[in-house]
């Protein structure tokens, strides 16, 4: 429930503030305002672009340079065929139900919370209980209000289905949604029209290549199948050694038939996605494991989710490997790496848990799932997938295109094959085939071990045989022994084929972006509109405000050397030269969440050095230029804290009116 | 012409070898292979993907850091008004000829410039003149000799002709090529056939938004569009000064009807794009530019190229400015700025020109342009424009959605304005006007001064006037002299209002990264296998090799300690292990353009440190693990060179083989 949401130093969460101050300091807009913002679609402003990247940089630093992953960077234009056989052009999709009177179209799932929502509130005002505002998107709150009218009272069986309803609603397929419209006689709160059975929408943006028209394609909906289809290319550069990782931070694209909750739900979003290459007879083990048995995770299996409890276990990852609970040793391991990251960003870990996918509710081509969810004003959200593809798609690539995707080993020691096999005796055969040669040899070929080993009797028996084969017309032939004969054979096997398996941490890097805006955001102590966002200095968009005391051009030389040197150390900063007295200008950059301030004050004029100052506590130090700047250095590539600083260099009292 | 290409050393440059080492280093191959590669997209493997994080984080150092840019990130979905209004849909857009008989579609401008060069070919092998091989495609080639069909010599007026064509087709217009196909009668060369004449064809990716279909899109063109509906955010970000900056480091899409060159011609790509607001009326001074007067830069003007000369002349931007051979000081500022990127991120700057473009060539929305060009084997290619685009866009923006886009500034001094009005008596017009009224206030409104100032002589004389209103039905109005009066006004203006004038580099990235990769390769003298990518280490792929001198357990612990400082360094490294020489193992990891090696031997055993190999040199020093580690941080930030390092640290004579 949104009113639950807590800032980091307990007080109420106040969305509507914490958006007006993502407005006013430009962190995020809708895209193309001007012409009338286009839902789902957002601009990043300079405080986000550059959160972003930082992000970024410490996604590849920790994942692709610390675990040696292969970077790639694949095509976003993806053409139809190979979505076709991922199996996106049939399972990418949203239900949806039209309204016949009105052509208005309803995500059915967004349908049938937003009535059952609707008339739980209701009974909740008639029973005289408080009602929470949670919703704050004026238009859907609206059809809610639409579709309570009035307070109703429901029975206590009723509520309670609702309540399951809802709690089990990510589970349903489109038939079981259509029932649910049905049972519960939902109908569009817009209109009051009853709504068509859910039939299902595929969410890929269409378009094509080239001006011929003959090449459809698709915006890619995740970054993964590129990295599927350079697997050759990956196994050369890892010189044929499993396991191997590659890496993408690219865009993908959602066609959302009503997006809503901001970043949360968008478009065309950035995605940061591992493809780790796993033998799938290894047990899944990682050479690292060992190094992070003892970190301790918040994990929130399928079992206690099905019994209707929401409380995650606090649990060590080798215990839960060692129990099962979590699958085996390399999702464990990732599951680790992705809290470490979370923690290094500044996400806010009692936010953060890992749950673990219910049945129906797991992509195509998943064989088991756990997401690591942050908690927001918006409740849990999904923010890290790391799925266990198995051998999905390499699988279905290779059979669609006949490409080789598998792995060729040596065996350690090779291995005595008996096999049965159907001899074609060509020379014979060529004539009374003629065109239909190959066929039949494809067929032969194709027999299982069982078949031929019939057909070898057969053959003994009558001296002739009858072999289907689907691809001539007749659907068989007849064959005298004299053309083909059945033998079995022994053969010694040293080479091992296998297709990997595949395991898949999938980051959502915008909805990261817009927990971890939620997790750093508070207001000072006593005034609800001085607001604060505590992005950790290694993070922050903007690592140095200079605040000249007054305009006095006497302070020009030591502004004009003050920025060189930020600018040798490679330091972003700004510099608020207005009017206004410096605790309004600090108060108003801490909304950007630069970390520190540097004052240049009538002392500085003396020699007696600058002041620094801390954000988050407002504590300040004076010190020297060279001293302030090696300590901003130091904070800002997470070398030393505030605490180490303050205690080097002697306090300042300044006051901040 | 590609084969007066030459490497850093002087060396005639094998465009298949370094092709071949770009595939078998997994550098780049084209998507989506196993389906049939996609012509115009590529992937980026390991080493480019990583070579592009460098030269992209250097990027956003040197312009958005130090020049204080707003770093923004828009959509690349567009609606289809967007680009309406830019000028996009209609002019962003290739000629094309139908084959009527074989239906295949071919760019006019390679059509043209295929069958001419094939006669000039045919030409020079009449006449026993060496014909040179520049081109690589294997189908143009084919082409080019099917449209020779065997040796013709020309008239020498003729040849002349041609040779003129080839060098100003690009400022050719559709109906010029039309002319050109039908005067030198080009046909097909592939069927023989006659072409259609030319027509426009639109090379932007059409989508659409949402289920409905009622929100036509494209992939967006280029970055810029998304920056300038973003102004009103930008200018409030700047606390409404100017100048200001934005840039945007993003993927835009051209639907190619036919690419080639590899990465230079690609139909999904990286740009980083400048938008730099600048009043009209300052001159369009830049603040900075008189650090930057006397850096020299190579400059091809129109003039000189008119005259059919492609020398360009070396400069001080100063002297440039001065003579208006470059326009402004913005514009000055920027080529050198690009120049010092270039040199930052390692171009061989002889390899470097600015070259302004024709008339004819053009976009529809410049003012003036230069593009920073870069020498490959591929000839001079435009990586970087530099255009002036005055202030079409926002103009054109403002125009068509009635938003303000100008900027508002208090003037210094207030300014009297006299100027005529219409007033128009309400009361009295209303019964008169009925529903025309607001059409009669709006077209009233709209009229000039000198026509309001007649208009006022006419009521003076007959009592009545007639109005033109566009928008009503009978096209004017008659107004007697109780509804309307026109009358002189004065007033004090203070606040002056004007569209910004928006100077733009638009960085190439993936042409950048190309013509890179071609300046750094060259090969061992008396070695043409021996291949080396010299990247700066600042952007090198991987930073250091590690490399144990034999298989011997008794290195583990040693390798172990040197990896776990290195990742504490944050330095990305690769172990070779296998079992041949160390000579051939610095070798093969040279074509990856690891700058450093370190190699553990057995007088590490003995605690004698290790050796560092420099790549470039082939130089080795030895020394402890901690001031080699210290060596290489420093190196591969830029601070300190081989040069110094060599000089700090003891030489070590070891052999390569």
């Amino acid at each position: 429930m949104a009113s639950e949401y807590k800032t980091i130093k307990g007080q109420e969460f106040d969305r509507a503030a914490f958006e007006s101050l993502l407005r006013r300091k430009c962190f995020l807009w809708q895209s193309f305002e001007p012409y009338g913002a286009v839902k789902g679609l957002f601009d990043y402003g300079p405080p986000l672009e550059n959160l972003e990247a930082e992000v970024v940089n410490i996604w590849r630093d920790h994942f692709i340079r610390h675990e040696k992953m292969m970077a790639l960077k694949c095509s976003m234009l993806t053409p139809y065929e190979v979505l076709k056989t991922s199996g996106h052009v049939e399972k990418f999709a949203d239900y949806m139900c039209k309204d016949p009177k009105t052509g208005e179209i309803l995500r059915s799932d967004h349908l049938i919370k937003d009535v059952i929502e609707a008339r739980l509130k209701s009974d909740k005002e008639a029973r005289g209980e408080k009602v929470e505002e949670a919703e704050e998107d004026p238009k859907r709150k609206k059809k809610q209000a639409k579709a309570a009218k009035g307070a109703v009272k429901l029975d206590d069986a009723v509520r309670k289905e609702y309540e399951h309803l809802l709690a089990t609603l990510d589970d349903c397929t489109g038939d079981d949604m259509g029932a649910l419209i049905k049972k519960h006689e939902i109908r569009n709160p817009t209109s009051g029209n009853e709504v068509e059975p859910p039939v299902s929408v595929n969410l890929m943006f269409q378009t094509q290549i080239g001006a011929t028209g003959k090449e459809p394609a698709f915006l890619r909906p995740e970054t993964a199948q590129g990295q599927f289809l350079s697997f050759q290319k990956l196994l050369e550069f890892s010189d044929n050694q499993l396991p191997m990782a590659s890496a993408s931070i690219g865009y993908s694209f959602r066609n959302e038939l009503s997006p809503r909750s901001g970043l949360l739900r968008v478009r065309e979003f950035l995605m940061a996605e591992v493809e780790h290459f796993v033998d799938p007879e290894s047990g899944k083990k990682h050479p690292k494991f060992a190094n992070v048995r003892d970190v301790k995770l918040p994990l929130l299996d399928r079992k206690t989710q099905n019994a209707g409890n929401t409380t995650p276990t606090v649990t060590s990852i080798g215990e839960a490997v060692d129990s099962k609970l979590v699958d085996n040793e390399t999702l464990g391991y990732f599951l680790v790496r992705i809290m470490l990251f979370m923690e290094k960003i500044g996400i806010d870990t009692t936010k953060l848990r890992f749950r673990q996918h219910m049945a129906n509710e797991m992509a195509h081509y998943a064989a088991d799932c756990w997401d690591c969810e942050l908690l927001s004003s918006y409740g849990w959200i999904e923010c890290v997938g790391c799925a266990d593809r198995s051998a999905y798609d390499l699988s279905v690539h290779e059979k669609a295109t006949g490409t080789f995707l598998k792995v060729r080993e040596p065996l350690k020691e090779p291995v005595k094959i008996e096999e049965w096999q159907a001899n074609l005796d060509k020379k014979k055969s060529g004539p009374k085939l003629k065109k239909d040669q190959a066929k039949v040899e494809a067929a032969l070929k194709g027999l299982s071990q069982e078949f031929k080993e019939k057909l070898s009797l057969t053959m003994e028996k009558q001296g002739k045989v009858e072999v289907p084969v689907p691809e001539m017309e007749s659907g068989k032939v007849e064959l005298d022994k004299d053309i083909v004969s059945f033998v079995k054979e022994t053969r010694m096997e040293t080479m091992r084929e296998y297709t990997p398996n595949v395991i898949e941490p999938s980051f959502g890097v915008g909805r990261i972006l817009y927990s971890l805006m939620e997790h750093v955001y508070w207001t000072r102590e006593g005034d609800a509109a001085r607001s604060v966002m505590s992005f950790k200095p290694t993070i922050a968009p903007i690592k140095v405000l200079v605040v000249p005391l007054q305009k006095d051009t006497r302070f020009a030389h030591l502004l004009q050397e003050l920025e060189q040197k930020l600018d040798d150390d490679q330091l972003s900063f700004k510099v608020d030269q207005s009017g206004v007295s410096i605790g309004k200008r600090y108060s108003r950059n801490d909304e950007l969440g630069i970390p520190f301030g540097i004052t240049i004050d009538y002392e500085s004029l003396e020699g007696k050095g600058f002041t620094l100052r801390d954000r988050d506590s407002t504590k300040q130090v004076r010190a020297s230029l060279d001293e302030i700047l090696e300590a901003v250095v130091k904070m800002c590539k997470g070398k030393e804290t505030w605490e180490d600083v303050a205690k080097r260099l002697p306090a300042f009292e300044g006051k901040e009116e």
